[in-house]
């Protein structure tokens, strides 16, 4: 186990009724808040009434920003900041799922920075104040409602980049899974999707003796697989939205990379292919990752059977260890399948002739990932891969 | 899963060194520091100079109280209030186990408290302020350095009595794994036994779906059990201490109860021998908690079933899932025994007679246990079990 500092900020408010208490979370920030949120679906389910209910019942003062795009765009985000000097708003509010937490949190360390928000993302500076940011979460998928990241996309070059930073840890983050019962089939998959990706990025690691870890992201796994296909079958499966909604939170607040180093390396090349062809993020993990798997795994042959064993309950073969891998990924393809996700960049439109130019973007600060570093060649592969 | 709110503020830095940080968290403060130990150990080994070395290095001025003893006794906790008032003490610093924690804790919401402290212990007050707590962590068990509880011993009377208040979570917590290198082995056993009862208090739950906290402490029970063997074999395998550790603090920083009632019940029996005969906590809880098992089991046999399969990998009976639960409890009195735990009252010393005085004073208050509340009689009936 690698030492490390763990210290996560986020309270997590959890349950029914958990959008009706931000009110009296915002109250304490001493000044309007900036309601930011997505397109109209709030609006139609009731929830950004329950939220600006909750914010007047606090006697809390906001702007609002809506328009958010999933893939969130750096143009929005430039607006909110603005706003926020305009106003002098004390506090992001994000109602909403990963794209609006984050341009939230792209908003937040924006205000207080002299230079252009963009620089954080191209590693030109690093925040050094942000606002506060609270979230409402609508989807358990990206994990920004206790997260460090923050992913922006800048239409300018089709550029989609990220940053950490613990100063965008939100505040507080109400959890209600009632507010994924209108989710439509695609992003309850594509949510899930992402979670897993967030679990997997974490679990293949080179950091040797990490067995709480491990077994920690294999129950997160577990469940978030487990439970998926309940809440497609019946969208307003209460008990089963909530383990899926508490898992996304812990699947990503970095508790689970405590003392271990991960890969990252399939979120760095999904992120190309967000940022050329719009595909929503964790459909497009479900194509990357099993190809990511089949380049790498002869890396660690024993990680990767010991994934397959613990997650999917696959019976080890003992004499050819390399059998057990495969058959892991091979049963994480099936289960993406039967939930009714892309494993093939054809599903999503992707075709390929532009595999070099993204290879080539997605490494132009140097290789990509920590457990196999990949530089353009490998990415191009991973590509050819996932056709 | 239960409606829930979770934040834990504590900063946690683990690993090699961690003691030396220290300083630096507690130069914040403000001003001088209460350095509060036990006995002469942390003075043998170094660790006291290499924090009173971290201070001096930060400027931090210090004061400080050793004495501390296993089951720490209000007396001290009531010097070290006076102690803090004369000195305008700004944080205590616990170096040591859970005793001198909790010692720490009970001073820290002591020190602004007009009344007696033991008033927090017998809910005749609830804390409404308090000291910073910082902590440098000597042994795996307790989890206090990353929780809201704290238990203190009365001398006057043998009470074993405890508070929870999030005033008490520790600033910041340093875990070295190499400091338990020179603890002796029926520490190293008893310490474990306490991170594997605080996982089973919450597993034992009456709240239903609660999957994902099911497995992730099923994790945390598997690491805990398995690196055991390994550490009293080589007390200086710092890998497997480091998985002990961060379990140990995992296990009782209240992510593992989210959304679920536990039950508590073995806690309340054990503090009474524990007040009574100055048992090591631990080692009172390897003998509790199988007998409270076999005294309710039958309360959810289902769920006892699934901990036997999970946890011990207990082949399952599917045509009779009692022998399922039954042989769980089993093999945990066998994994005690195993690694040198007392599984029986004789083996603590403990001999019939104070049986009915003891489940009376543990029931003062009314039944003890969430998951099957017990009155006198259950509390008598659970000891006899245990004889």
């Amino acid at each position: 186990m690698d030492n490390f500092t763990f210290q996560n900020p986020t309270k997590i408010i959890f349950g029914r009724g958990a959008e009706t208490k931000v009110g009296a979370e915002c109250a304490a920030c001493g000044g309007p808040v900036l309601l930011h949120y997505g397109g109209g679906s709030v609006k139609k389910t009731g929830l950004y009434d329950a939220v600006a209910g909750s914010l007047r019942d606090a006697g809390v003062a906001f702007e609002e920003l809506g328009g958010v795009k999933p893939n969130p765009r750096l143009s929005l985000v430039r607006e909110g900041i603005a706003l926020c000097r305009d106003k002098d708003v004390k506090l992001i509010l994000a109602v909403g799922g990963g794209s609006v937490i984050d341009s939230s949190k792209a908003i937040a360390a924006g205000v207080p920075y002299q230079g252009d928000v963009w620089d954080f993302f191209v590693e030109k500076a690093v925040p050094q104040a942000a606002l506060p940011v609270g979230t409402v979460l609508t989807i358990p998928a990206a994990g920004s409602e206790a997260s460090t990241g923050c992913v922006i996309s800048n239409e300018d070059g089709d550029y989609k980049r990220a940053f950490n930073s613990e100063l965008v840890y939100p505040r507080f983050s109400a959890l209600n899974p009632e507010a994924a019962f209108t989710l439509p089939d695609h992003q309850v998959a594509a949510g899930a999707a992402d979670i897993l990706a967030h679990l997997m990025e974490r679990y293949f690691t080179n950091t040797r003796r990490v067995e709480l870890m491990d077994r920690v992201i294999e129950s997160v796994m577990k469940t978030v697989m487990g439970n998926l296909p309940a809440v497609l079958a019946k969208r307003d499966d209460y008990d089963s939205w909530a383990e899926i909604m508490w898992a996304g939170t812990i699947a990503h607040n970095n508790l689970l990379n405590t003392g271990r180093e991960g890969d990252w390396g399939s979120h760095s090349i999904e992120h190309e292919l967000s940022a050329v062809y719009d595909v929503t993020h964790g459909a497009g993990l479900a194509v990357v990752f099993p190809a990511w798997m089949k380049y790498v795994y002869k890396h660690d042959i024993d990680r990767f059977a010991q994934f397959a064993v613990r997650v999917f309950g696959v019976d080890h073969s003992f004499f050819s260890p390399e059998k057990t891998a495969l058959e892991g990924v091979a049963r994480l393809i099936a289960y993406f399948k039967s939930v009714g996700l892309p494993t093939t960049l054809a599903e999503l439109g992707v075709v390929d002739d532009r595999f070099e130019e993204m290879a080539a973007k997605c490494t132009e600060y140097g290789p990509v990932g920590r457990f196999v570093p990949l530089d353009k060649d490998g990415v191009a592969a991973v590509f050819r891969l996932a056709v």
